[in-house]
């Protein structure tokens, strides 16, 4: 990148247009190809070209969701989809509330902040200096984002209690109950259980119907994270993975991950109708004029945390409208065909050892690779420290060479290991036969 | 829009490509024209050609601003633009930090939760309940964002206490004190001011000098909201009205509006370098790995309230590129004088009432139209009745006829009055004639 970097100071004179394009060209030619096949490394992969058109539909129309008045179409677009996607999650009729927001960090944290509203509604005007003690639950598997809104919320991170998870990396419910009556007997308040739809890493999901009944139980707003695994209901094959999820209060559920809609694409979906209105609502007058000719119940501002807000919706709608829902399906269901299938050719090759047993029930397939050298180790700390280091330097190599990206991590005691996960429909079973081979290529000497 | 409203559901089967295109020319036949030269109702107007290309290029990028390794190009031209943008405020060297984040809103909301942290840093693990009461302050024309910032943070909005402003609109710095010392004493801890570049009606610049003389006498963070006028600091016919800025803790500064760089473009600038990490970093094992290959010091995403986020600073980069800082200059002073234009034109034209009096020091020019019925009227409950649906029925007019868009509201005791903005450097005198010509066309017989 050193050339391009020599030239991308900004200055007072204007570059010429040749200049500019030459900018336009180093940045593609030194981008991360996300829409490769090969890339492995995040949630949100490929690049779907009824979803790009709209993309650059949207930037060309260059307009604001807050009013109906400047964004007409995207509104009612954002409203239809809203409402379809509270059907598919199996909310009575549709009825509910939603928003598209910035990510599925800031989709949870809405929650929250509904979650704490619905039951203190005073803190919208005293603080939480006018509460008791709260406490919010989720698994120690679930995603960083739950911690990083409670504290900014003001609730700390030391009021998010982690629920013990299975050997598949599942909320044990047992303990979720457990966790809530000591809270309680602590003189907390529980308000929040976020269960997992889709871990990070794992892929797994968390067991909704039980803890649906304790959060019934207990009178806790129950918001399911699926962000990542919530598209699954899309499929017939694969949706009683979230069974249960009509119970919750609330969902996160990115399009921008396992659908494929280019990024930013999160939608939180609330079953009750109108408390994001009154939670968020602060009545700007240059805003939200009441006496303007419309239906101003179409004004979505003042319902988000945000003023202004991009327009995200064009994208998912026109690719829903493109491939129906059966296509979503179709590319859903083949990237989990994708991942059983690297699961059943590593499972017991020579080299590899799973992360957990059994058949991942997302696309993420966690695993080691371990180079001819350790497999002769004897198990200890020499043998670990070890196999902690093969996925760094195999991912750096793979850089390196440009051929593939894939995600490594530890997790609790467990020493890096490799995650894989498939949210591209391009990928084909050739792509992951030259994962493993490149894996092998690249790690056979350490 | 009812043709394209009975074609908009989502289904279970694909389209035809042929009804998908039906559906794009629908949409952005319905759309409201935001680039027109004589659209003037939000901050945000206009369509800069080389800003368009270049969101076009972020999308079919489609990657992800929280890791240098998935997203190099854009992580250090984020990082170039941010040290340019804290050079043109005025911090030494251009040291400090930033993000760009999904709007103003949440630029100011980022503010208030560094201010917090930076005074009580363990509000992050303990919240709000391990605090004592805090007071912000803000003057009554600020922006509604702060209000709601306080709301998430769980500080509450009645901590978030009004500083009275002059007839112009600017904060009285004798106010703010006072309402500190009040605050003390009766046992609040006063954290965070915001002071406002641009109030969104009047177009008012806070005192800042003054402010800042304050703030360090009490020991406050000190925050400029920006977002509408803080590119004022590209020219240096206007920079003026922001001295004293350099003298801010953090500074909200929207590109996305006054640069006419297509949405969202929203930069938040922080003089302390790494208060942001600390603040709210939490370390996912899976996303910010440290024994990658490359400085990790890159990876922008722990220093974020959202984990993935949209790609925002390759348009503003580009077009800086192609214009240089004197062609933001250009523009910027150019939509100023078309202001200055117009309060010329109507600041003594009949039928026509300032709702203050001076030259504009932004491109806000707020006035009353009286048709000829409402002039000979004495002033009253009755005239101020009248005059108050004047502007809605003007603007639901322009809208019908989809002439020209303006927009109106009322504010304290003042009935509703147009708010006319000039952003977009496309418009010309002659729209400005367009614009008093069309209100008065659409407005005589009220």
């Amino acid at each position: 990148m050193i050339g391009f970097m020599n030239n991308w100071e900004l200055s007072d004179e204007p570059e010429t247009l040749d200049d500019v394009l030459v900018n336009c060209r180093a940045t593609l030619e030194y981008a991360v190809k996300t829409a490769h096949p090969r890339y492995f490394n995040q949630l949100s992969t490929g690049l779907d070209m009824v979803g790009l058109a709209a993309d650059w539909l949207t930037s060309t129309a260059n307009t604001n969701m807050f009013t109906y008045e400047v964004a007409p179409v995207f509104v009612l677009l954002e409203y239809v989809t809203l409402k379809k996607m509270r059907e598919i999650i199996g909310w009575q009729d549709g009825h509910g509330d939603g928003i598209f927001s910035p990510g599925g960090a800031i989709s949870n944290m809405y929650a929250m902040l509904l979650a704490r509203f619905k039951m203190f509604p005073e803190v919208k005007e005293r603080g939480m200096a006018s509460l008791p003690r709260l406490a919010a639950f989720t698994s120690e598997h679930s995603h960083f984002s739950i911690k990083k809104g409670a504290a900014a919320l003001g609730i700390g991170t030391e009021s998010v209690i982690c629920v013990k998870v299975d050997e598949r990396g599942k909320m044990i419910p047992s303990d979720l109950e457990r966790r809530i009556v000591d809270a309680k007997q602590r003189g907390l308040v529980p308000f929040f259980v976020s269960a997992t739809a889709g871990t990070t890493v794992y892929g797994a999901f968390d067991p909704l119907i039980a803890i649906a009944d304790i959060c019934r139980k207990h009178g806790v707003w129950m918001h399911v994270d699926g962000a990542w695994g919530g598209s699954l209901l899309m499929s017939r094959k694969h949706r009683w993975k979230l069974n249960g999820v009509e119970r919750a209060n609330s969902m996160t559920w990115n399009p921008h991950k396992m659908m494929s809609v280019p990024l930013q694409c999160s939608a939180l979906l609330v079953r009750e109708e109108g408390l994001m209105q009154k939670c968020n609502q602060m009545q700007a007058s240059y805003l939200f004029q009441e006496d303007k000719q419309y239906d101003v119940s179409y004004d979505t501002g003042d319902k988000a945390i945000q003023c202004g807000r991009h327009v995200d919706i064009f994208k998912l709608w026109l690719m829903w409208r493109a491939k129906g829902t059966v296509g979503f399906e179709a590319q859903i269901d083949k990237c989990l065909e994708l991942s059983e299938y690297l699961y059943d050719k590593i499972k017991d090759r020579e080299g590899y050892e799973m992360v957990f047993n059994g058949k991942p029930q997302h696309t993420n397939v966690c695993f080691w690779y371990l180079p001819p050298a350790i497999r002769c180790m004897e198990d200890g700390e020499e043998r670990r420290r070890r196999l902690h280091k093969v996925a760094p330097i195999i991912k750096a190599r793979m850089m390196e060479y440009g051929t593939t990206m894939v995600s490594y991590q530890p997790q609790g005691n467990k020493v890096n290991f490799f995650r894989m996960v498939i949210s591209n429909p391009a990928a084909t079973f050739e792509d992951i036969n030259f994962l493993i081979e490149e894996i092998e290529r690249l790690g056979q000497d350490l």
